[in-house]
């Protein structure tokens, strides 16, 4: 596997806000302002683990002319003007009684007021990452300047992927796929699920991962009952049935797949609801074309789970988009009804609750291209693994 | 080193609450609305990774009697209720035309109204992690309830932490400082900034981290210039100097410090820059006890970078709170005057421009006792190490 370059070319960025730009003249707003990591990072391309500290708020607006303009805190000066952006206005945060507010309002204030209106996240899958009061401190003092949701824009916008960004996802699909695959390796019965993640971290730091945000695990006899808490020190016995999922990371770009694992044996129930998932991931992958909506693909997968005896579904979704975050815009449900268009990496997460509350699980990652879709994770093995 | 117990025994979360329900007495608030992983995990103990996927809301009600009451998402249903809450309430996410609304509204229709208001953080170091727009449905629903901000409440409260959350900030801090000082052994001149940090994420891992969230690097010849950006491609030179600063956890919990290495020798500026911020540390470290303020901490630390030709400060804090999260209130700044007591947990960490732009920062971590503070990274070495 080649390591992708890291980082993108200006030109990304300047596709980007002019992809941005035709959206927002259509949605009549001056500018959008953005708050959070992922959207930060999509305009400017300033990439850093800071945010993690929720201090400080962190500011970017993509007028509709000019590049994006980024009002941020001294603390992040030097990292942001190392990006394409040349409009870097500073303060020095934290100072809570006026944490960039007033630097915001007056750079907001500069900018052409064409139809007065300016966008901001409010909607679904969206939140503000700055404290609410001062939000409402910006409104009053732009009284003059609507706001207007442009959640909707920005999660359209995200969810088709450049070249670059599908080489970075897949890169880090196919090392995690290989890293699924060794697991027999360094996973054997007595093991705890927590020296299993903590085997896997290490396994996918020494293929080229970056960092692992997340790994979460399942197990129990011949079946597990969730899919997002652990690992736990549960200790594997034989005739244990384990799930893996992880969002693993190339250069902000995840995958997030999961794979399911025997320990010994398993019961011809397991392998059945086993099959069921996989059948129902083909089912998904086949379904998966350009025109074809989310809740098409939701149907394809939910028939063949149907069949398999399949007594519901505690996800609430069959899959998602993927990509700068672990989960994206748009969900795989039976009303969400999303066309899929050329570009778009989707999970495929066919999920069932069988024999008294038990749940099975299967994830791939799959990218929709002009004449249909193909995998960016290694497909997992059509029958259940068993450890020994 | 002893690794200590996971989770929390039920009485800390009893304990936790009862601390709440007094301030919220105070507050005259009926209940607090909690929507964040760190405030959310804080009065029920549910941890999970899951919250790195933005699609989902998940709510958690503090009222003044009783259990902390959930309202979550399907998909958590199990793993909340192997916490103490008994009251878990759950819809099918996502659904974007009603995620959780509706069943929050009734939720906090139910509770006693004594005072007609309930809390949510509005403030400082705050974000609603909801759709803006939610959250206004929300408020026209409860047209009958004033929301009022208690954001201080909830940050003075995690500020003073319990034995077992000191006991696990202490674990992680002293197995990072192991790993700081083996680092000469898994770093040389010609390794890459990426290399290094990848080791150090593997050498972590093996002493007993459970993962590292956080790991920059920054590094040039003879000095740096900035703390947040890195790890990058750079590799070290002879005469470079190189920090990496951390937030590694254990069981949910950060430490947060750094560590300076020059390769082959460093100039007698840069050593001087070393000396001064090690000694100003040391003045915030005496100055550290109950009763003495952040700005008492900040006057102590800055007096000693002045004194070192210290032409400014580019973080906008020296310090601040530490936990559950990388960073916590309060901030150690010339006006912050919050009030040190017994039990927070803090970061020392005076920074200073020198040399035209060079960046000097250092960090330890520590705790406010009845008497004092002490120290919970092993202390880093008094004169600037050399990597060969």
């Amino acid at each position: 596997m080649l390591v992708p370059e890291r980082g993108f070319p200006q030109s990304e960025f300047e596709q980007r806000t002019a992809r941005a730009l035709a959206m927002m003249a259509a949605l009549e707003v001056d500018a959008i302002l953005l708050t959070t990591e992922p959207n930060v990072r999509y305009f400017s391309g300033f990439f850093t683990q800071f945010w993690l500290s929720p201090t400080r708020p962190w500011f970017l607006l993509v007028p509709l002319q000019g590049k994006p303009i980024a009002v941020i805190p001294t603390i992040g000066m030097v990292g942001m003007l190392d990006t394409w952006i040349d409009d870097v206005r500073c303060w020095s945060s934290p100072q809570p009684g006026d944490d960039g507010i007033s630097l915001l309002t007056s750079t907001i204030q500069e900018l052409p007021a064409r139809y007065g209106r300016i966008g901001v996240s409010l909607g679904a899958e969206s939140h503000l990452r700055m404290p609410a009061q001062d939000f409402q401190v910006l409104r009053d003092k732009l009284a003059a300047t609507e706001v207007v949701d442009c959640s909707r824009l920005l999660l359209e916008l995200c969810s088709i992927k450049s070249d670059a960004e599908v080489e970075k996802i897949k890169y880090v699909c196919e090392l995690t796929s290989d890293s699924f695959h060794a697991l027999p390796e360094f996973a054997s019965v007595g093991d705890s699920e927590r020296e299993i993640v903590r085997s896997m971290r290490m396994d996918l730091l020494k293929r080229g991962a970056d960092n692992t945000p997340y790994i979460v695990s399942a197990s129990g006899p011949d079946g597990y009952d969730n899919i997002i808490m652990g690992p736990t020190d549960r200790k594997l016995e034989n005739g244990d049935l384990l799930i893996i999922d992880t969002g693993t990371v190339f250069d902000g770009y995840y995958c997030d797949f999961d794979r399911n694992f025997a320990f010994g044996h398993a019961s011809d129930k397991t392998k059945r609801a086993y099959e069921t998932v996989f059948k129902s991931t083909d089912a998904g992958f086949e379904a998966a074309r350009p025109g074809a909506t989310t809740s098409d693909l939701w149907r394809a997968m939910w028939s063949v789970l149907e069949a398999g005896g399949a007594e519901g579904n505690d996800v609430g979704r069959m899959g998602h988009g993927l990509g700068a975050q672990l989960t994206e815009w748009p969900s795989i449900t039976a009303t969400d009804s999303t066309e899929l268009r050329p570009g778009m990496i989707m999970t495929l997460e066919p999920g069932m609750s069988y024999d008294n509350g038990k749940q099975m699980v299967h994830e791939e990652n799959i990218l929709i291209t002009g004449s249909g879709a193909i995998m960016l994770s290694k497909r997992a093995a059509a029958e259940l693994p068993i450890v020994i």
